[in-house]
Order: structure tokens, then C-alpha cells, then sequence
């Protein structure tokens, strides 16, 4: 459900709002400009994180890079994410409802790195593959020690999502089937990864596993099931 | 898999440390005594609680006192709900890692009333329901303005899991398979309804239904499939 969260973050962030709108918009809402000049970034490494996950990290930021040494031109793609998101209002999409809002993505709403999601997605180019490194913090607690089966629903919903987002477009979940095999120990680092196994008109079927970094261990495997959606149903237009 | 919360939140509160243990753990841990004389019970109502919210809870509340005016003797019963879990350690429980513990329970880590999961929960007597009443706040987003289909699958995981405790003491969530039918909106206050549909051996299967606040829109439909574990599991014995 959180699968359009991508599209619209680069929204925000790479068409900035014209300057002009500034003048427009402040005596509307009567709060001072929220966005800061540049938005941060949180899929980039903190000092939360565990010597697996940085290491992780750069095994799949290194194939970013091609073989001219080029940015961008590997084979994989670090996805950006922010703790963004547009704000609906029924009737249509109001600028000021955007401003305003206090809304905060589920998977980044805790500011205390380390503490809730640390995680980083990147996407294959060949987008048939998508991977989530991520690092349960101690927030993030069901049975004792171990994290909450919500908080694993989660970030597969988010993996899934950011990967059926790039593929179709704008989706919908609409079934999200989960077989929990072993529990997560709390402040552990697992990988998860999304496969797209089928498209058929709007529907696309994605699988993700999540394992231990370095494999050994299944955590969890589960099915997932996306509607391609028009933005106006989910912005209220 | 949040599912042995309660039993273990019921555990602590209701079974004190006894004063001695003070004297004994003090030095062990070298950590203030973090308990509070009185565990704050987070499913009591708080201003952040919609009129809907309110009324839903007094609705179920009433139905907790007997026809003979007796608190308890009615065919509800509320659950208490705490942000407290042990601490898993491997090889086994120890009092200096439960009183160390940083962890909070994933459906409560957010202390700002509103912000994120507020809920309560009752069960019936005869343990064939369990509801919800949950209000979910503007940090759980997922699309634009809607919650996030993992912070709803963390509700459910909750509901049905609490529910699985009670029916069948300590479980771990297997399975979780969720049908999303409408997105609910952020701010909304929504009723998650948990039925036991069958127990077989130490298989447990539990239904959940997500509703409207008046029953008229079917937000989302899941099943779930709980196993009874020994304790000894989770804890690391």
C-alpha cells in the first residue's frame, strides 16, 4: 500500500515547487515553509548501522557503478527514500494540504536512527529483482527479543510496493500473503527480496523472502498481489 | 506475533518483583529502577480519542459490568495494553536483560497521543471474539493520506494474536494472509472484529474482519494461522 510512495517523493523533490507559489501559499495555510532545501535522504548510512548492513550496502552500491566507473550505469539502482508523502484531500489534490500535512510514511516515522526501520532499498534495472537491506531496531518489538510479525508485514508491503511501483506505476495491494518460518532477532540485519513472478493486465504478482544476511536462514516467505490504480482514486480526484 | 504480549505484559503486572530482588539486581545492572509504581495502561481513553473512538469504547466498556452492577462480571472483558516486553537473552531469561531493555512493543513505540496506533481491545468471555477499536494517526501513512497495509497488518497480527493467547496460550504467528478491499483513511477509526474459526492440535485458525466505525464499508478481510509454542522457545531456554 505504501507502493507510491516512490513516485511521489521524486515528484516532490525533482519538480520543486515554483518560487512564485511561495507568496501564494503562506498566508493560505499561516505556517512557515516546512520543506527544508534539501530533503533528507534516509536510505543513506548512519552511524545505527551494523558493520552486516554496511557491508551490504556497498556490495549492492558498488554495482551501481558501471564498468566506465559512471554513476548510474551499473546494473543495480539505490533507491532513495523520504519520510514524505502527500496529503489527501476529497475533491482533488489541494497545495495546501500538501504543506500542511504532518503525515509521515509508517516505515520512517521514528527520528531516532537506529531505533525503528533502518533499511535501504535497490532495484535491479532489469527490475525483475528488487532488494531491502534492513535493520530491526528495538521499537520494532513482538515476542520478547524478536521483531513484531506487523513490522515484517511492513517492510514487505514497502519492498513489494517500491518494486510494483516501478514496474507498473501506481498500485494498490490488494492481497499480501505471509508464511512466517523463523522469528527475527530484534537489532538484526536481513535481506529482503522481491521477485516479480507475473503480470497479467492490471494485476502483478511478487513473491519476497526474507533471510538472515548471509542467507543461512529463511525468516519469512510470502506472495503478494498488486492492482494498477489511476492516482486520482488514491488523491481523492 | 506480538501474541504473547499480553499474557507476559499480565505477568509482570500482576506478579511484582518482590522487594527483595531489588537489592539484587541494583548492583548487577547498574541501571536506575525503571519500572514505574504504576505501568501506564495505554488502551484507557486519552484526548487524542475521536468522539467515535469514545463512543465505540464506552459501547463495549458497559458490557464489561454485569447485570449486577459488578465491574468484571460482564460478558466482556477489556484488555490492558502496556509498551513493556522482556528481554530475550540467549540461553535463557535474565532479570538484568529484562530490566535493561530498551524494547518497546511495535504497536506502541509512539508516545505522542494520536500520532500512531491508538487502540483498545476486548474479549468475550466465551473467547470465540476479541474487537478492536483503533485510530490510526497521521504517523502510520502509507498512500496519501491513507494507512499503510502494513500498519494495518501489524493491527491484525495484534488483534488475532492477543486473541490466540487467550484462546490457546503462548503462540507464534505461521501464517497471515490479508485481502485489502478499501484503504482506510488516515485518522479514521476503524473496528478490526477476531473470530476463532477452528483449533486442531496446536494449530489455531482465527478470521479478522476490518470495518467502518458504523459496520457499513468492509475495509480489509484476513485469515491467520497461530501454532502454541512453549515459552522456553521465545525466551531462548
Amino acid at each position: 500500500m505504501a507502493s507510491i510512495l516512490c513516485r511521489i517523493s521524486k515528484t516532490l523533490v525533482n519538480h520543486r515547487l515554483p518560487p512564485f507559489t511561495k507568496g501564494l501559499i503562506r498566508p493560505m495555510v499561516t505556517v512557515s515553509w516546512p520543506f527544508q532545501s534539501q530533503p533528507r535522504d534516509l536510505s543513506l548510512p548512519n552511524p545505527s548501522w551494523s558493520k552486516e548492513m554496511l557491508q551490504h550496502y556497498e556490495l549492492y552500491n558498488s554495482q551501481c557503478v558501471g564498468e566506465d566507473g559512471k554513476e548510474g550505469s551499473g546494473p543495480w539502482r539505490r533507491l532513495p527514500s523520504y519520510n514524505r508523502l502527500l496529503k489527501f484531500a476529497t475533491g482533488g489534490v489541494l497545495l495546501s494540504k500538501i504543506i500542511q500535512s504532518e503525515a509521515r510514511l509508517f516505515t520512517r516515522n521514528i527520528k531516532i536512527p537506529g531505533a525503528g526501520f533502518e533499511y535501504v532499498m535497490f532495484i535491479k534495472k532489469s527490475q525483475e529483482k528488487c532488494v531491502c537491506i534492513f535493520q530491526a531496531g528495538h521499537l520494532l518489538e513482538g515476542p520478547p527479543g524478536h521483531v513484531h510479525g506487523g513490522a515484517t508485514a511492513a517492510m514487505i508491503d514497502s519492498v513489494n510496493g517500491t518494486h510494483a511501483t516501478y514496474v507498473c506505476g501506481p498500485v494498490m495491494t490488494a492481497n499480501l500473503n505471509i508464511n512466517y518460518r523463523n522469528p527475527i532477532p530484534l537489532g538484526s540485519t536481513v535481506v529482503l527480496e522481491s521477485t516479480l513472478d507475473q503480470r497479467e493486465g492490471r494485476k502483478a504478482f511478487f513473491s519476497c523472502i526474507v533471510t538472515s544476511i548471509d542467507g543461512s536462514k529463511v525468516h519469512v516467505e510470502s506472495k503478494a498481489l498488486f492492482l494498477s490504480i489511476s492516482m486520482s482514486r488514491i488523491l481523492g480526484g
